[in-house]
């Protein structure tokens, strides 16, 4: 392979009709290569779940089988396991399987918000909260970059569902977006620098994100410092001219030479300069540059560890709903059958479908792996329950089902969404299981009390209409190929469950904050609620859920005590013991909630600031402290332009999930300096309340007539909520129209 | 007084300095007099639901006292009638009193929509649906204008909080402003041609309303044919030039030659044209000139005919929410005291503060009524029980008051919002009844379970914390000066109750659809909940609520049988039978609520399209037919820019209440024939969708390679919602980009 390029020299000996050619992809998968400097083509490829590598260079659309490759749990799964140092340890595998196959960039991972329950890609992403995905893929990302392979951050932004995802406008409100569908990304770049971001297909307030200077220039790289290279989403781009100038460096897949005249008619034509234009090509030979250390080195790696690492992720990205009288974990030794019902036993699902769908190195069944693990001890039967595909229920399956069931001890069964309900592509219709599982179910439940249900779905699905029917609910999202044993292990008690939800599990699809305003119609998509989605929304509205952001059980049971609040400056320190008070190891989650009673913004009640893991042993305790940063209490101040904590009292909650509070505490920040400005719209009210401005308006009006009147307790509330300007064009008003303006100067 | 004005000549006699001047008031209520050429001043007045003319004509804010006037109820309590011919006469006894001041306009109805329960000025507001709103106010408006006074149709538009009024963006999309804050307007316009309208004080997506040409002159007169003036509301006027352009002819209160000022420049600068100048004049000029004959006319009015009608309209304006066991009517003749409890059973709250705050004829008292319909037959209790505008309760006057109803059969307690709560200028903070009344009223109810519970308030109160310690429920909203013998008739059964409710009440504060999003921050409010406001909200969420849009009880019994709904073109006739089934006569008011389960948009679960009320006779019936013209099953296409029906099966629901449904039925319309047209941003799918372009699109694709991937039914879906266009660039692709653009002009 080739040594490092040296990117100037490289840059100052292209031709422009080269320079304009490296900023187009060389087909579906590579860039270009301008052979006679020695620049190589480098392969990017999907992810971000497992690498996606066309087994066929010629299949245009990328569509068909690729090289195995280990299938992790996808971002549904991993977002549950809230655990960062196992992201890192997978995204260290990702990259190991990269660089076996010669892939310098892996596209990924996605943090897009999970904003409806019906976005079909929401088994690509990690949760409702951006904190919470910005973390995992900070560490995911960290681990994929420190082994000399990149990350495409995807898809930004705003891209939070797949109905008409190329042409939409999320129309959304700049605080709403800086605070909820930008952070995420803004983490990741500020603390992990992707190699490259990836634009979305979407508009953003009728601004395609492929050519908004202010997404993928003022925001991405002035305010958030990104160093790296911004490719299109694989057809994203519309105006090539304009992505140029937007700050999109590269176009992918190839437009067959498009791209390339259009960028070289805007330079003849002025449009852009060979500056522009340079800029981009920097960015690309960078990236390539990057990518030559392991292109050089190579690599390989080893199957069978990275099944076992995909097997422990999907052990901890299980979350466990519910477990009435215990029922879980199953006694290997226990007599009775245990009757394992439902098609995904034998046949799981364990991704979604599109861009990501990884060829798996192998993919274990829970029904194998419960056969294995109870081989000689304890007896296991088998009904298939249901054809997965199947519009309608299979009265024979039922019934073979209902006499397993009976004649067993516990019936397990493994229910979820056929691989059709979603997809990259397009939106799930509702967000119901199949209607002939839920009937297999009822019928299971009325053969044998003793009921645990298995769910396999890579978005949220109802269950309070059918929970009752299980004594026990294990929520598997979709599990990556070793989701099989992972199941048996926590069902065998083998490993204990520790997943927690990333999002949350609503009672009714009516209760979602994006009805009405999804998936939008003529274009556009109305970001509505606002900062109000996921447990924001259900928070504020004072709704039940059927399982809160942050919810899951264990086999044990934890205690927390001695929490302590300190701030210094804006910077608070959270202290707490955490104590295994139950009779197996565990892993428990502590979650950090910020609640601002008193602001001169909206705010959700309570937002999630802050999250740590602590595995103990039965009856152990350890200490665990977690860091608030002024961000934590900070909102964005749409008129400053900047984050902003308002001085005063917060609220520092801390529990086992957002409705599951063990503690709370109160901190007072001092907070930033704010005096809004008076302008020519300001109201008395605002002029009162500036120093200088409400000394000289109480001088001039004085205590009579309009004085009066403006100070008196009851009228006066009305004619102070008037802009002083108007009033002063009110009939013999003492302060005149031109007194104003001169204020307003003198005062800023 | 003088004949009628030749407009035409006086505009041509007009130099253009009084031309200027005449678009300027001449003071808080009068418009400019040109008295060399015979032009008089006119006078225009607060309203709606009274005359409010200063006494003093010096008060420049207009907030002292004014001349004497009958105040009927306000519009929350007017709307609760649902009956048009009622408002009509109502109309017509506002003119008069108009006429007998010499009062040319009469500064109403205000027609906004109660989009948050919270808006402190919603007592002067009718509905939180726009067809009810529009309904009464087209009544309310003929009544007044067929006696030659005008009227101001207000706050035009989108003005739905006084919090910022005066700044703040109301942040809404086209769609919802047609369907949901502009039809009220539209009717009234269309249907009753009201002299002017009112410009609102707050900007729509960033514009001023009063500067906004899109809304002043192409919704209002080029959409609906507007033919009157457009005034400003009172200090509304922010660059004058601009609002001049944009169609605001009349600034009003005198800006004190400012704003002539400001017009005179901007016709020397060229910024204005002296055509744009005439334009208003004239209309200024009309409406002195429509004024003429009743300012010759004169006129006088009976006082107590004028206050029986007041008690007539608070009398049909009373909600009776619950009525448990028949609790009321009280029997006059029964034993046992009646307990009259709460100070407002003796100083009446039956107005709110602000513009529209009339100084009342008289006051009737619900304390004097009852002692004087008693009086002989049943003996009358009185205790206070609070102090209306007090923070806390008051021990002795609880204590006083739980005396008087334990020694009474009955205890009537009148609860309701002090006049601090709720007024014009700013908004409620919360949706609950003063504490220490609530106090009372367990304190009462735990002395004597027979209570009933009178409400005064002008906007929406919480009741699902309290209402079980009241087994009987009258909602009277603000009842105007005849409140209290209105009260007394319907406690008494001397008259039926009648009222339906205009609004929803919610269970919290928390259910409603605005929080999050009221009342906005830095000069912003964002309607997010889009179309679903009202009970269009509470539908769509299948939220319970405390009392449903459309809900009234009476003291007799309605059946409705013989549903029929018939079609002819898009026009609908239902036909129904409605009978007294109890023992009272009574009057009913039939809903019809239309539904739309199939659309290419997101459209309510059920909308308002008409109603009627039928009076009757315990045993008899009556037939009620409706019609719904093609608006009622329309939607506003925003790409089509019209209402369009999409053809179909509509449902056409007939009720009591939003929420007691009592007969449905479908019907199916042929519909408007909408092909949208293909452009360069149409997906596939939309391609095949055109007649011509799908056809032309299979033949280019063939059934090989792209093709077969792009039929194929799994993976198909994703690659036929992208768009054609950037399928076109892909490598390989059978298509060009040039292919496309040639079909597009080709088909469009």
């Amino acid at each position: 392979m080739t040594n490092r390029l040296d990117v100037p020299a490289v840059l100052t000996a292209l031709t422009l009709e080269e320079k304009a050619s490296l900023l187009d992809g060389s087909d579906f998968w590579h860039t270009q290569p301008v052979e006679r400097l020695g620049v190589p083509a480098i392969m990017v490829t999907d992810g971000p779940h497992g690498l996606r590598k066309q087994a066929q260079e010629s299949d245009h659309l990328g569509l068909t089988a690729s090289v195995p490759a280990t299938c992790f749990p996808p971002a549904a799964g991993l977002a549950s396991t809230w655990d960062t140092g196992l992201l890192h340890r997978v995204g260290s595998a990702l990259a190991a399987e990269c660089r076996a196959s010669g892939v310098s960039v892996l596209l990924g991972p996605g943090v897009n918000m999970k904003r409806t329950p019906l976005c079909g890609r929401n088994f690509e992403y990690f949760s409702e909260d951006p904190l919470l995905a910005g973390e995992l893929a900070v560490a995911l990302v960290d681990g994929i970059q420190e082994n000399d392979v990149g990350t495409s951050l995807k898809h930004f932004a705003a891209n939070n569902q797949e109905t008409d995802r190329m042409t939409v406008s999320a129309d959304v409100d700049e605080r709403t977006l800086r605070e909820i569908y930008l952070p995420a990304f803004e983490r990741v770049v500020t603390r992990a620098q992707p190699w490259t971001v990836m634009c979305s297909y979407n508009r953003i307030n009728g601004v395609y994100a492929s050519e908004d200077p202010w997404l993928l220039t003022d925001v991405l790289r002035g305010d958030w410092g990104f160093d790296g290279l911004v490719v299109s989403d694989w057809g994203a781009v519309n105006a090539r001219e304009a992505a140029v100038a937007a700050g999109l460096d590269l176009e992918m897949p190839s437009s067959g030479g498009g791209g390339t005249r259009r960028i070289l008619d805007a330079v003849a034509a002025g449009q852009l300069s060979e500056e522009d234009v340079d800029r981009a090509v920097t960015r690309v030979l960078t990236l390539v540059d990057r990518s030559l250390p392991a292109l050089a080195e190579g690599g390989s790696f080893d199957v069978d560890a990275h099944h076992a690492l995909a097997r422990e992720a999907a052990v901890a990205s299980a979350v466990l709903l519910k477990n009435e009288g215990g029922l879980l974990p199953l006694d290997p030794s226990a007599g009775g059958a245990i009757a394992v019902i439902g098609e995904f036993a034998r046949s799981p699902r364990f991704q979604g479908a599109g861009s990501s769908q990884v060829n798996p190195t192998r993919v274990d069944s829970a029904l194998d792996a419960l056969r294995a693990a109870l081989e000689g001890r304890r007896e296991v039967t088998f009904a298939a329950g249901f054809v997965v595909e199947s519009e309608s229920a299979d009265p024979a399956l039922i019934a073979e089902a209902v006499r397993a069931a009976a004649a067993a001890e516990v019936a397990v069964v493994f229910l979820g969404l056929p691989p059709s309900y979603e997809s990259e592509g397009y939106d799930r219709a509702h967000m119901n299981l199949p209607a002939h599982q839920l009937e297999l179910l009822r019928a299971v439940a009325g053969a044998n009390p003793n009921v645990v249900v298995v769910l396999s779905n890579g978005s949220v699905v109802s269950v309070a209409d059918w929970q009752d029917d299980a004594r026990a609910l294990l929520e598997g999202w979709l599990l990556g190929q070793a989701g099989g044993s992972a199941t048996a292990d926590l069902l065998l008690g083998a490993a204990n469950p520790s997943g927690r939800l990333a999002e949350t599990i609503p009672v009714r699809y009516e209760d979602n904050p994006a009805l009405g305003a999804f998936p939008g119609e003529h274009g556009h998509v109305r970001y509505g609620e606002g900062l109000l989605i996921g447990y924001r929304w259900y928070d504020a509205h004072r709704l039940p859920v059927a399982y809160p952001f942050g919810h899951g059980l264990s086999y044990t049971t934890f205690a927390y005590d001695d929490l302590s609040v300190t701030a210094e400056g804006d910077t608070v320190e959270v202290r707490l013991t955490v104590t295994n008070t139950g009779g197996h190891a565990g892993r428990e989650t502590v979650q950090v909630y910020v609640t601002d009673p008193e602001a001169t913004v909206y705010r959700p009640d309570q937002e999630l600031r802050a999250f740590a893991t602590v595995t103990l042993e039965p009856g152990l305790s350890a200490p665990v402290s977690l860091t608030l940063d002024r961000r934590a209490f900070a909102f964005w101040h749409v008129a400053a332009g900047d984050w902003v904590v308002e001085g005063g009292v917060f609220g520092v909650r801390v529990g086992a999930s957002s409705r599951d509070i063990r503690g709370e505490a109160t901190v007072e920040l001092k907070g930033d300096a704010i005096t809004p400005p008076v302008t020519t719209e300001s109201t008395v009210d605002a002029w009162l309340a500036h120093p200088s401005g409400g000394e000289w308006l109480r001088g001039a009006l004085g205590d009579h007539g309009f004085g009066a009147l403006l100070f008196d307790e009851r009228n006066g509330q009305m004619l102070r909520a008037i802009p002083l300007q108007r009033l002063s064009r009110f009939p013999g008003f003492p302060i005149t129209e031109a007194d104003v303006e001169a204020a307003v100067t003198r005062l800023n």
